[in-house]
């Protein structure tokens, strides 16, 4: 059984372990001070353009996500979220525990936009009844796969700006979006255009971490206590560390993105071939393929991957998650196994 | 200008201003253990049939929702509500800043109902990724001004035992439900049907002050821990206690309701005769009339009150309150008006 | 059985009663937006000498004391009190229950001094692994009856300032303290020298209701929101605006306080005269005569107090409370039996 | 120079490293349900001797901590810890930013004992005005060093039980302590006499992890809701499984702690034999010599330590920390620079 669940199965990419047992030895100073973090920070200051952007590496997604907002947030004050977005549907309420409410916001190709936000802050108007939206939360890729175009973040940036709401973005899958074939953004426009937004790291090839920007380092000048104060800040901060500047120090994370996002591409092709059609007009490394019953069936034979929702009674959308990973030959293999249906 | 636009525009009962005035010059024990407290509280023990009921007066609203949802539920777990509910809409996200996600669910005539409830618990079936409902919140009357019958109680009761949920009723405008004409629910109907519901003291007569009632003393029994580190405990716990007593010894309380439906009854008359329709089926005091624009223009040179919704390019349908408090002769001056058009 | 247990045994000043019946009739806006409150708030402006202070009446002293703290620290920020605080030993860790550490500070006499709260600030200087102090809580009259002088105050202020600490002054009991004969403080020297301070109206003279006076509107621009959430915003805010009007437009307030200090000065120089002495230097309203237990058990049967703290085998320490309702009366038959020995 | 700060300076034990790259490649479920983190529970549940137990991987201390305290207590109950307690000093107010106060208690050598408690529940009585302590927290080794004997800990257990309250003990060095010459403790016992405990891998030769043991798996039933909901759940669990099961398959994590007190030992015997004393009777990883400043001086240009205390003009007690990487060679050559003088 090969696993399409996730583009978490496997452990690190071997460069990434080569690391840990390179620096093994050598003794660094706790809690995010060693040499490999703050190299690794200078590293993606430059990517970002931005010099003075404060980085602080993380253990997995919600706890980013918790962290990001509840450090930006007061407690009256609420976030923007797509109905789809990973902290309303998959984070057991972390924000609402932290006290704020999530509000969700109609959304295109699983985009947020202005119009969306617009009717959010409309609708919550009534002072001081109603919490204060002050944060808007986008994922890139989205949670179905799709991208923003630079239009798209130039847009909600500006709406943000002139509304005085954080814009931030959730990369757990960063490196998909920006090495998608239809991509037209980088870091540094990224940096330029959120608050904040972090670089996923635990689904593109590190056993675990994540990197949080904050471009204006004025934003969060005591996020350290927060990071502290909430359980995030590990002794050994050095494991994130090493794994940051190796995925980034020759361009590896882009590179194990790039091949995610290809063995998708390969599917999808298949896929369109044989006529048929996709939930989602993803273009990076989740697709969601509408297939007949009876083939996911002779599939999932030799495959594992999520039923995401019936179509009819006779299809059923699938999803198929690819990772830095994925064996182009299992690839190959399951497109044959398409093949035949 | 005569105000329609809530029921607590005026201050209290006479009768309850007396009696704080002939009370006045004992000494009491602090924080709700003076004598007035606990005699209100036996009273309210008779007529929910309940003498092990735990009561605790405290002094508004949200208040009220805050202390028990957040007494009753764990950090991760969450309450349903209906979309117009009063902790979804107007308290300020205060049920969020305790931790707790409030979940939305479908509603009939501003009512929940045993699908929408069932629909919420398959939704948010993933554990541990998502909150668990543990909670359900409904509002009687509701916020378009209907209300439960026992059958529909009966049901949502019956659904909330076998899985587990709490049934809270929140009864901001109880007095309102209880004495409607097509009411088939008493008090200790309310005790045994739910886990916990409040009895509205500020929106039918009281200065302030809204009781709490556990039917089941088991499930709260830190609650006057809660009270107090919410800030909710009052030191002349006797405002309150005075206020119940007088409210309950004679069934002030629903002769005071009755009085504001039957003002809200006789407006609906008049609309119905006028051939106005109405946006919401209420039988409480607040009404949901939808007038043409230029009749309404009319009206609010003499009144004041909420538009509520605007219905098309000629109506809008208004709401109005009546209370324990309005005046028979200025409602009926008020329909002299409406049927001058 | 005569009450010198507390400050809130008995109702209302008869005056406020007399307000409340007088405008019971007035139809007003909700929330506080009611005319009794708006011209209490200017009266209170007036007196401060600050036409900018932020004002909001609240119901008591533990919601206020929250309010104000969580509305002014972030969640790794800290609250330094004495170690007799009310916020540390009497409100059930409500502001803990909001995330904020309560650190103890050394202290004189019952007050807080610039060496103590340096001491606190290096014990906690190891970020971000600590908690960061960034208020100072005070009261006056504090816990035993002991009051700030004008240069204590000052020297606090300067303190606070140059450390960018806030400092809050708790005025449960700001009448008494600013009526005490060796009192050198004004409300416009405190309003000057605090960040934010309350005046107390529960224990002095009102049904319930303390006034929240932000001194420099800017540190709290969301306040209202933060009272709504946390269920403090009344919707009769009527009810504690008429109350603070009356208390204010002449100066009641300050009468009653000035009452209740000199029913505790007579008894104090009985005390003195009857060559007993006190456990601490009170000059406002509670005090704590160190009395034989023999003496002490006859007093028992004919009046209620709190054996505060014994001192040796003969030997206790009352607590001793007057109030704006304490009848001279009583208070000269206490000092007679005092006599009787 | 060579560091004695920390037990956190390497990386992790080349065994562990080693499982890492072996089992890299398996494609593994996530969310700690790989077969790694299974096996790792069922040896640990055969160590603690109870096949019940609940066993969860988190990867650090302060998380671990606020984790179970959150998942325990309600917020109106508070934890009870040594003045000295990692909770109460060293993180951030974690567990106050949670909800709850950290109450502290007189220690005697840095361990809590039933008169302290004791004397706790009786300062914290007057309900419902103070908190309720509801949970006892010890460390085992202790923040100086010393560990608690089966006679102390059977004690606490005792006491614990009959008066309601969870007894949790936090074993970020619980490797140092049961193999400490003078420990009478096993996990059996410390599983049988505490509700719940964890196991620190993070200070003794993991990469990062640690292993709470709920002895009791009734106490948290929804423990897996809490660890998502606070960001703790990683999606590659799998990094924490195959780290605990390879410390514990062969007892490497004991070898490895007793590798640390050996050498703690080791430098204990020479100061002994110069006649220096120590500040605390530690018989773990770490020991604080009571040494001559100038003798301080010297070992400063050669090793990196933290001096803790100063004694008095001419003595400091320094912290020396042993970990499963101190070199024995640098010990020696360490108390050679020693009686050098």
């Amino acid at each position: 059984m090969y696993h399409f669940k996730n583009d978490y199965s496997e452990g690190a990419h071997p460069a990434i372990l080569q690391q840990l047992i390179l620096t093994n030895n050598t003794q660094q100073p706790g809690y995010g001070e060693d040499e490999y973090s703050l190299a690794a920070k200078n590293i993606l200051r430059e990517k970002t353009g931005n010099p003075d952007a404060d980085i602080y590496f993380v253990t997995g997604g919600t706890q980013t996500n918790l962290l990001v907002i509840s450090a930006l947030l007061q407690l009256h004050e609420a976030v923007i979220s797509a109905q789809s977005g990973h902290i309303f549907v998959h984070e057991t309420g972390a924000i609402e525990a932290l006290g704020h409410r999530v509000i969700t916001a109609e959304t295109e190709n699983g985009k947020l936009h202005v119009a969306g936000i617009e009717k959010v802050l409309q609708a919550y108007s009534l002072r001081p009844h109603m919490v204060k939206p002050k944060m808007v939360y986008i994922s890139n890729a989205t949670e179905i796969g799709t991208i923003y175009s630079k239009k798209e973040l130039q847009e909600l940036s500006a709406y943000c700006k002139s509304h005085k709401l954080w814009l931030f973005m959730d990369g757990a899958r960063l490196g998909h979006a920006l090495t998608a074939v239809n991509n037209d953004l980088d870091l540094a426009d990224i940096a330029r255009l959120t608050d904040v937004f972090y670089i996923g790291g635990t689904k593109n090839g590190a056993l675990l971490g994540e990197a949080i920007v904050f471009n204006n380092p004025g934003i969060a000048p005591d996020f350290d206590y927060v990071l502290k104060q909430k359980g995030a800040l590990l002794a050994k901060g050095r494991v994130l560390g090493i794994q940051f500047l190796e995925l980034f120090k020759n361009d590896l994370y882009f590179d194990l993105a790039r091949h995610a996002n290809q063995m998708a591409k390969k599917i999808t092709e298949a896929v369109n071939a044989l006529g048929y059609t996709f939930l989602t007009g993803s273009t990076t490394n989740q697709i969601f393929p509408i297939l007949p019953k009876t083939l996911i069936k002779k599939l999932a034979e030799k495959y594992l991957f999520f039923e995401w929702k019936e179509i009819d009674e006779q299809h059923t959308a699938l999803r198929l998650i690819m990772s830095w990973a994925t064996e182009e030959k299992i690839v190959d293999e399951f497109i044959a196994d398409l093949k035949k249906g």
